[in-house]
């Protein structure tokens, strides 16, 4: 299981940019049996082919939430483990406590960064499935927001979509702004999600986003949402749940036993593995 | 001569941020050296001491320009070399475009990450020398007009700043914007430097800071600066040498032959760690 | 929690190697907190001091086993939140499948890299406690055996020692030769321990290096071993375990259910790293 | 420039190692040239293509010297934008001091590894060229060696071999033996390179590996060979170029001003690309 950090040129955030990529190439396993086979057959092993495999690999987007960077998956969950047994390819941006939308001002364009470049930067470096059915994208938190969103406004690049305990789902924003936490304040969510009381039914809420995408036909993502049974958020995640779900878009939804951490997503990230198409 | 990655959270910017770091400990000449004599001397390594390099070392904050990130030195110029010649440590943060100024509606304070919490960082960290005589700050391009406006903004913290081919030093914002570069368009330079009829004379403004730092009797530090001939960028940065050393900062003021770019650059880092007090 | 990789030319190898390391420096949590005071209090972060942790801290060096790296630890456990949970800096060499020995004709001093070298590198690196009853040692399978080893043939630089199911601490090598495995060969047995008829009561035999410390009154590291009891290294274990006891060594002794995997080895060190003297 | 470091399993090492390899998928000029077009055309960025460069890339395998290992070059030299300027793709692999040779014992064939696991792996890895005349191989110093052994040993694989400084092209092994250099010493060149009077004319020989693949008919490489007028090992590089040109290979060889150092490498290495077919 190859794990690659990559520093490349972002032309979404004009500047460069690093991710860890996880790659299902080389198999310890797969290695260890051919030793023994040639072992016990008295071969050696330069006639014989390296046990390298071959993709081009289902892909999984990966975003983490916010305070975090493109190392947090590593290092939190088990990640490499679960890509190692279901031949998975993970790609692990970061993400700049920026929602991952767009900021023009800066040319700092987030969403197209997740949804769009890295989809077709990832397939040029590495040997990824071209087709959408094999291209999933998910995320913890923030990212689960940033994966909805993006997931559903580039709906021709994913097919299904992972949300563990998404941030930022909520119908009102007035009703959370305070002081508590500085990505809770007015002048953090007006720069990150504009005018506030806009938000709701624009390209920013993915339950509009839902809509839009059945009534214009476009391809529809299935979606995977899970969340904490004592996290404050869930009862706006049910209710996207619920939201989507009328719009046609086949939601699978969970609340299971905890709160908004790293012991929950690394229980639900395998139920939500083991729930893709893979 | 370590080469460090450093993943750690940043409080001035609350996320996750990527430095590299040069850490002068080890050395392949004197493990050689010792290595000949114990062979000579028909002696075991078991009784030997190591041959490791004992800080407090003097410090190098290095800030890279726009489109790049911490890894742009190690990469584009022989900076390992030149520390492991002058037993400097190094240590080189991201800078995201943003011209390490604070933008504090999103809680990115990125003049206060290089000027002061990297400072204190650092020095959590690694062996380095606590004493502002020991502590510089230089980059290049927009790296530069990073170190001249933190390092005179934080005169307090740094003894010496580079400035190799300084960006964004005019003394008219207007003239310089169009649309032949993101960060030449009015968008980017009003979210990076406010309202652009008053950066000069500002806490932006590194002429303006120079003139404060010697009026209020604050620590003055040494500034070296170079820039190419054929860098449209020369007048403006020759401008600005004068007016510092009109207000009695020390400044040592070269143009090399050469333009805008790391051919210059390797060249004139050379010159300017030459110059520093190693 | 910072999380660092180092390129350093090592002196015991020759050459340049990479280490991973976690080092508590720095911390969301406090962070946040300062930030909730600061907002509610109207106060400015501009005079607020960091959020750093400061050493000197308590030291875990951490070996992997055979087939992997020094990545092993942060791809496969969560030692970087135990790490935290504990203020902890943890360092993590790589072992290139010699079993932390000394092979003097390729000058490779696998043994003197990871029992004496680095503590003294790390400590010139980073600020880490000087003293042994805050440095410790530990590994996993070819790791535990190396933990064991040179925790106890160093045993002036370790207060403790952790071995999770320690692998090729046997008692009669010439039973374990197979053709199954690379590292079961002959061959490769040999390059690695050296005479196998010889092994036993040797200066890499773990219950002999005890011996010779109670007898020599050299200080004495605390042992904390585990192991699953589906693991067929469980009986060779539970035989050192008591041979070292016998000597007078503190020795603490646990069977778990499971194998030797990595499901074992998370849960196994946690429970390690309750036990040290945090 | 895409800079990416992997850490993947290798069979013919039977562990995990480390690998930097540079891509040119990404190019700041290609993004600015686009990025300019839609300002000057009031176009939105949203239906533009990404500027992404595809493969199939051309491929040079680079080695390092001895004490270094794959972090070398980007460190040293100047490649990334060499390579840049070439549309080349760059792996670099570690060496650890055993003169990319096999030791069957441990099991680490190194010579396999760089000769042709690598080949196959990274062609797995990224979108590079499955093509003989577009696969290349290189180094300095014990890399050279290296390079000239195995692209010789390996020549399906590889069109092209560049050397620069090569080290242990000796005809009599015998009269380097020395106290003065780890390497240069009786066990260490014994366990690297065999019974010291039979190196000459086998397989670790490469002026014997020329003449073999002539006589047998298999793919022949061109060489470069450039090395430093004062450096020590002018004669026997000469000699060495002598011997296989005369066995009927292509054999380009340079006498450069200067050392066994980078300053010499780095000017060499530019040369060394512009040689190549690309």
């Amino acid at each position: 299981m190859a794990r690659i950090t990559v520093d490349y040129f972002s032309a979404a955030l004009m500047r460069t940019t690093t991710l860890d990529v996880i790659l299902p190439v080389d198999n310890v396993g797969d290695a260890m049996a051919l030793d023994y086979n040639l072992r016990h057959n008295n071969q050696s092993a330069q006639d014989a082919p390296y046990p390298v495999r071959k993709g081009p690999f289902k892909t999984l987007f990966l975003l983490h939430g916010i305070t975090g960077n493109h190392t947090d998956f590593i290092s939190e969950t088990r990640i490499r483990a679960l890509a190692e047994d279901h031949n998975l390819a993970v790609i692990m941006p970061s993400g700049y406590n920026a929602f991952y939308l767009d900021q023009p001002e800066t040319h700092n364009y987030y969403g197209r960064f997740v949804g769009q470049e890295l989809v077709e930067v990832a397939r040029a470096m590495f040997p990824l499935s071209q087709r959408r059915e094999d291209t999933f994208i998910g995320g913890v938190s923030m990212g689960a927001y940033g994966a909805l969103r993006n997931g559903l406004n580039y709906c021709e690049n994913f097919g299904a979509i992972i949300s563990l305990s998404s941030a930022m789902v909520v119908e009102g924003f007035d009703r959370i702004i305070s002081d508590d936490l500085f990505f809770l304040s007015r002048p953090f969510l007006e720069s990150t999600f504009g005018d506030l009381n806009h938000v709701v039914d624009s390209d920013k809420d993915p339950g509009r986003l839902a809509a839009d995408i059945v009534y214009c036909d476009r391809p529809r993502p299935r979606v995977f949402m899970a969340i904490g049974n004592q996290d404050p958020l869930a009862p706006a995640n049910r209710y996207l749940a619920d939201r989507m779900r009328g719009t046609g878009i086949d939601v699978t939804y969970r609340e299971m036993n905890g709160g908004h951490d790293w012991h929950l997503w690394n229980e639900a990230l395998q139920q939500a593995i083991d729930w893709l198409p893979l």
